[in-house]
């Protein structure tokens, strides 16, 4: 059982701990966390050993009647692979900590590409990351848009994207983030960086994204153009979309409107946290006209970045090729709708 | 087993069904439903017998590719209890059906109290359903004052209750429901109905209450004023609602600041659809001066009510007592806090 | 001085009224209203005589105190051209009574194109209106949409559009509609019925779009793609659109980020209910590669049309050519920022 | 005509700014702000001498192509009352700065009560702030409330007021604030720090209020509880408050359903940015019950501490008496609705 420590167990942190945990191949030896708030007392309750993340913050943990393991040295030095969810930037900040111990690790999307030796996204660039030191999981936005380039790549060729990235404003626990009652151009700037953050995962692609931000907390919608290099018909997109593992093509039956009615439909399901890790494409919405094809898609920010964490563990650590990783985090999970 | 049939299976009639399902004395002995959406899909894979809740819809099931139990009227002579969670003003049609067919049945909080021969709160007045053919569990929000007018007033005595009710404006999936960006007193006049159906479960109660509705989906939250019969500390307050297995004292250490979070919490325990059964009331705010308690409660809307239906079919068939049936439906469900 | 009548006095006929009152060549002749709310209240306050638009609620304006000029009927007899801003499909009723009554009338955008002579943007079309006795005001979206393509069309040639609308959930003042907590494809089929509506302006126009609604109120916002005939500059294309009398190009110094702020500079601007009649074009975000321009535009639904009705009657009567009377209505309202 | 320096020119500033240049007998001889957004255009076109209220921004200034008067110090040196509108807490840091001037200041409300002579409310305590150099304007929901308790008092006397105050997240232009999808207790204590503000102008009422924040922009919402001394009707109540010039008292028929239709009412009316001095009660909603008055108000925190301002500079440099002052602000600015 491979050794996995979480540094940073926030939304992301704690559902990779979770993530881990359901594999038979590693186990979570612990989870640093900055402050001592109910997210602490769940890493306890599911006995996961708790450590700080800061030094100056052990005492505040004491005081709220939390045994500590230690703090985030201590957690490295138990690690095999360390998870690394702190906040966008710490990543970076932590990255020479792992390295000077020796131990293999896994960066989030916000860090930058040029720290790591690879981005990765399971589906795209698996064998990039196989044994590599430093790792950089891409963004939920990313991860959703790869997922899709890989396939379509794979099969007609891809032109070009063009694609309007619908954003949440904030997570559902983030009560200080708006907007309230606005409509955003974020960034004004045109295209916006999420398109260059594809292009770690497909150097070669021709994308353009413009962002938005809007007043929503379920999820990001993806408002898609893709210029294809041949002539599908809708039809066998939405075969080929709907035999990927980690998409789910939303049925016309389902009256399944938008993200409040996507989620409802995952916590029917009885997924944890009501969780989608798989790109939600309308199967309605899929039109190809003249080689181009058009469609929306929903990505649940907090989650579809979870089982490419996993796969990117055992690429590094050499568990598990590709189909083989992909498959037990599929199974173990409950991946596919 | 006791066999209950389930009648209008969405928001409510789901929690329900699978309420009753983890009971060790009763089983669900079908759903009915009124579209097959993704909700039928749901229903069918946790093995629930589909009814068509309508006999005009029974071809649009088969079109979608369910295989009907039957309709309603199936539904209700197979049952030995029926739980109606059909949409407000259903229920009060569908009651001469449940009467004629001989079978006991419980209503939700939206139907009027003259039809039913008690309404119902599991903590406060158990006892009145007992044998009742025809019960109401009140609506959420009554269902969350009751909890805490009854240890009250069994302790200290209620002169009097001014209750603001800050209601969220629709469940997560009705993507129908405004408003968007708005404080709408709802109704304008004062005081409100919610008073008047608090006094179906406490006659006596001096109680005011005033609506509004805001731009949430998460749960109502209560800002509440009580005059006591005496003057207890805030501790001892604090105390006696953390003894009551239905109210859930929010921690300090927690820093839990409002419903997004409070729901993040349930999440993270594990919660079947991240759902609070329990009236959540912050600690930090439970305040006593000179015999007036002053309090935030958040109440999740679319569960606090679930417990209450279980509760009331054990009265009404003499399945249990009030302190066994509550104890059963409190482990079954996994209540507290 | 052209008697204009105006039936149906909400969101779009109280600003259409506004706009022809500050007109040096028509007047208002009445506006009609379903309903004796507070809007009546400002149509007396302004001077305008009031009619009821339905014949069943005169008796409710007289108990509310409001005295009537008549109803609809009288109305359409006193009015030499009639602007019907009654809800969608309402519109469609009563052109036939323009008609029999003999009297030009103009519908919004949400009556069907067959109805009438001609759809009508000024910028695009005005001369397909001259002397037409049932003329169409195409959408708020359609209507920020012409103003782009016309200018581009005539300078460049425009080979495609493709355009993701963003849409305001309901008007501010609608508070009976949502989402409130979502982001919706509306509708989930693609390409969504905007683009055709668009070729009822640009008949030949190669045109995608696709459809979001998300809890905002202020403003919709376009996320466009341009595919031009030649390749000009950035900078050019921004000298373009600031050229354009009904677009204004957001500068880059004035940080404003999104519609909040938008709405904001229009009332510091002393603009009637804060309105833009403008298309919003965020000039840093005008970017041209490879004959493509991309570019974000907000548009504010409730009012972009109002001027747009101005030009139609005075295209239907023959009281003004195109430039005349855009130069005109633009020089009454203060048109230009 | 006396000269009055604004020092912060954003939310308050600017509508500041404007109903001192409204009055008969004073002036607004420039305004202070810190950065060059389309704010400082605004200003430049109601042609008020525009100054940089922090030194080191003078540059960024120039470089956006705006001519300077000079910085706040300068400002101060021209002003002979300067209203203090900067972000809260830097009210506090310039006190000393005018005081050194020998220039009377007003601050806003978020300044502490302990820094100024006075805090202050026209209508309830005009005469405290007369001759002094430092008054605070209390805050826009302490404004609201103390408008109410003014005339209670004065004609019932006040037992008690138990308020539940519903805030907005954020004003229409804060991209930055949430919640998105949320009810806070804010904050979560109780009573609220509401309630000490309101002593600050009835040293010895008896308060206690509850604060929330919700997802809304346009408006606070209080829910009142006030305990009179005597127990007058609900109709003499209601004419009472009607009678007060900065209440509005809305009227049933106006169908005015929450704050998004009074803002809309607002326009209507040709109010400046849609502004809404008075505090709006809802008529229908003014109920008493064994002389304890229930009761809605909305409060624009936008506009309701606007006229106090003005009233406050009259009151500390002797223009005018209490009567005289209210009445030529209200004339000025049209208030009364
Ligand atoms: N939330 C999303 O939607 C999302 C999606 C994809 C990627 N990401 C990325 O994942 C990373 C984590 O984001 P999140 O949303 O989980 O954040 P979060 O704020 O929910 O959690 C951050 C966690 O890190 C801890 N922490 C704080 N300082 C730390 C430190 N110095 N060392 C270690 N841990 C520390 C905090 O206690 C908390 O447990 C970020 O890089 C973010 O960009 C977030
Ligand atoms: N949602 C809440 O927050 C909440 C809380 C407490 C009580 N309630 C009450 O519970 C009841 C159900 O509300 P809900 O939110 O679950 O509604 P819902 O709309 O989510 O579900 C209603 C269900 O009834 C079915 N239905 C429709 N017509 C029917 C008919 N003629 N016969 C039987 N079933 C029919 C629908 O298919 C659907 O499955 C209402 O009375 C409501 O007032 C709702
Ligand atoms: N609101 C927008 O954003 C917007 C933008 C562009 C176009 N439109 C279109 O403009 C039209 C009006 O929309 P709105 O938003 O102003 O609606 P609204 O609901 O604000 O106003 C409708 C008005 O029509 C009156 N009315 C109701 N029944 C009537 C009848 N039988 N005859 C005459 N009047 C009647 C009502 O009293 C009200 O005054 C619609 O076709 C709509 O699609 C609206
Ligand atoms: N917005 C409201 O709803 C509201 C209501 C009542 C009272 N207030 C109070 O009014 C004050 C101003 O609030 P606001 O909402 O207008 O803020 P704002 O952020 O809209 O405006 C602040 C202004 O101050 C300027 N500024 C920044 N630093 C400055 C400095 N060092 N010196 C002078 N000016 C500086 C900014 O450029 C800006 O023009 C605060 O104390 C606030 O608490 C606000």
């Amino acid at each position: 059982m491979l050794k996995v420590g979480i540094n940073g167990y926030g939304t992301i942190g704690k559902r990779v701990a979770d993530a881990v945990a359901a594999q038979p191949d590693m186990t979570v030896c612990g989870v640093a966390k900055a402050s001592p708030d109910f997210g602490a007392d769940g890493a306890v309750r599911r006995g996961y050993p708790l450590y700080s993340a800061r030094d100056d913050r052990v005492n505040a943990f004491r005081e709220a009647g939390y045994e500590l393991a230690g703090t985030s040295d201590d957690l490295i030095a138990e690690s095999e692979v360390v998870v690394d969810a702190a906040p966008g930037g710490i990543g970076a900040e932590n990255l020479p900590r792992y390295e000077a111990a020796g131990v293999p690790a896994i960066v989030q999307g916000k860090e930058s590409d040029d720290l790591v030796e690879t981005s990765f996204n399971a589906r795209a660039n698996f064998e990039d990351a196989e044994g590599a030191d430093a790792v950089r999981v891409v963004s939920c936005n990313t991860t959703g848009l790869s997922r899709l380039v890989a396939p379509l790549e794979e099969n007609y060729g891809v032109e070009k994207v063009r694609a309007t990235l619908v954003r949440r404003g904030g997570d559902p626990d983030q009560t200080g983030r708006g907007p309230i009652n606005d409509i955003l151009p974020d960034p004004i700037a045109v295209p916006s960086h999420h398109g260059p953050d594809v292009n770690t995962i497909f150097p070669e692609l021709s994308i353009d994204t413009m962002g938005l931000k809007v007043p929503a907390t379920l999820m990001h919608m993806h408002s898609l153009n893709i210029e294809l290099g041949s002539d599908p018909s809708s039809e066998e997109l939405r075969e080929l979309l709907g035999g990927e593992s980690r998409v789910f093509v939303v049925g016309d039956d389902f009256s399944i409107d938008g993200t409040g009615k996507l989620r409802e439909f995952a916590r029917d399901r009885g997924r944890p946290r009501g969780d989608l890790w798989e790109n939600c494409v309308w199967g309605e919405s899929i039109t190809v006209k003249d080689s181009e094809l058009y469609m929306f898609q929903a990505i649940h920010q907090e989650s579809d970045v979870i089982p490419e964490n996993v796969d990117a563990i055992r690429a590094m650590t050499g568990l598990a090729d590709k189909e083989e990783s992909m498959r037990i985090t599929d199974e173990a999970l409950g991946i596919g709708l």
